[in-house]
């Protein structure tokens, strides 16, 4: 993260942020190659043989069209648990997986709840909890995100997210949601995540941002730099730390 | 909590359940001397001398009223720290504080952000989470109940009540608002409280109930024994813990 561009991206060195706000999937957890084992995991036993990357991202692929429902209002708030449900019917038929039962769908979509974190990132959260409030600002919904904080000793002052806001990032309600829950200002919160579309909402509606590359999320399209301004760049939660003085 | 009748009321053993939800004023956290004290801290040093206690426990006695505002449906819903202060407005008179300017009252009402855990809660907690799921399902908003967290040393897998529901206890959606954020059945939780009509709301919506006697919240107010019958009677997080198997 050292070129001369990104570094010109880092616009200021924030000062009054009392919360931090994580997006989760590519963020803090790898959801490629975890949804690739669990779905190997349940499928491999019963005879199936498929690349199971990309059978993870072919899922992922489904996830914006999936949440665009709630997004334009076309359905009332679903949570992520049963888009992901109906996401994976959709990608079946291409991965011949057609004759699957309700029960190992279930299984399956329970995938997403069992991510593991990137490894900076049960330390990094540690240190900056020591100076700031920290929670999701998530699209995953609140079983998703106690289930992940179990598994990867993620200690949250609050989930926050979508099911609060019951509505879907980039949407204005999620970050406001999330600012109010705490009672803060919109500048005393920063987001932190891996995406621009992500941090680009979150400056339009006044937050702080953070981006924290992950180009191991999804190699080849993964994001090594933020299309727009944000105010700290960083490559892990440690990087962040440090930066932050945490 | 060893009388006969008491015992009666603890009517099974909960098998099968999978999260624990805690009222948290009164049951978890002593307001009445946390109130008074944080009240003394801020308006002796202005010159006031007044009943600490009594001014305590006559802002909790506009807790109910307070909220039946909302629960009515006569205000939208308004989160309880905007509630306490107007709580707060209203006993001014009657302890002469009438002077009283915004920075102050903001800074009263912050007390109840600064609450004491009963001496068995952090310890009880921490053994409950070994075994089940737990979230407090308080009338408070997520920032009180993140801060009382932080004091207290409360490691929660979600903060939900109030503020997710948009509506106050004991109505119907803030219990199955806590359900389905875990994706439960109202019978996997068990509503945990001192106080009766809590439990007797959760029991309606198909909740297990353990009561937690709390003599102290309320000297000659609270209760002893739980009004109606209740799953597991206990006169402590430890207790609560010890009889869960936790």
């Amino acid at each position: 993260m050292a070129n001369t561009e990104e570094n010109k991206l880092a616009t200021s060195s924030p000062s009054g942020v009392k919360a931090l706000f994580f997006d989760v999937f590519g963020t803090l957890v790898d959801w490629r190659t975890g949804v690739a084992r669990d779905a190997e995991l349940i499928l491999k036993p019963l005879g199936y043989s498929i690349n199971w990357i990309a059978f993870a991202e072919a899922w992922r692929d489904q996830y914006q069209p999936g949440i665009e429902e709630v997004r334009a209002g076309r359905i009332s708030y679903t949570r992520l648990d049963v888009l992901h449900r109906q996401m994976l019917q959709k990608i079946l038929p291409q991965f011949a997986l057609n004759k699957l039962k309700d029960k190992e769908l279930d299984q399956l979509t329970m995938a997403w709840h069992h991510l593991d974190a990137w490894k900076d990132v049960p330390a990094g959260l540690a240190r900056l909890r020591q100076r700031f409030l920290i929670a999701p600002v998530s699209n995953g919904n609140i079983a998703i995100m106690s289930d992940l904080a179990r598994r990867n000793d993620f200690r949250w002052d609050a989930i926050l997210g979508a099911d609060l806001a019951r509505d879907y990032k980039p949407k204005t309600a999620v970050y406001l949601a999330a600012v109010d829950a705490f009672d803060l200002k919109p500048t005393e919160c920063m987001m932190c995540a891996a995406h621009s579309e992500d941090l680009r909402s979150a400056a339009a509606n006044g937050l702080r941002t953070a981006f924290i590359a992950r180009p191991e999320e999804h190699p080849g399209v993964s994001e090594n730099a933020p299309k727009y301004p944000v105010d700290v760049l960083s490559n892990s939660t440690l990087d962040l730390a440090t930066q932050l003085g945490a």
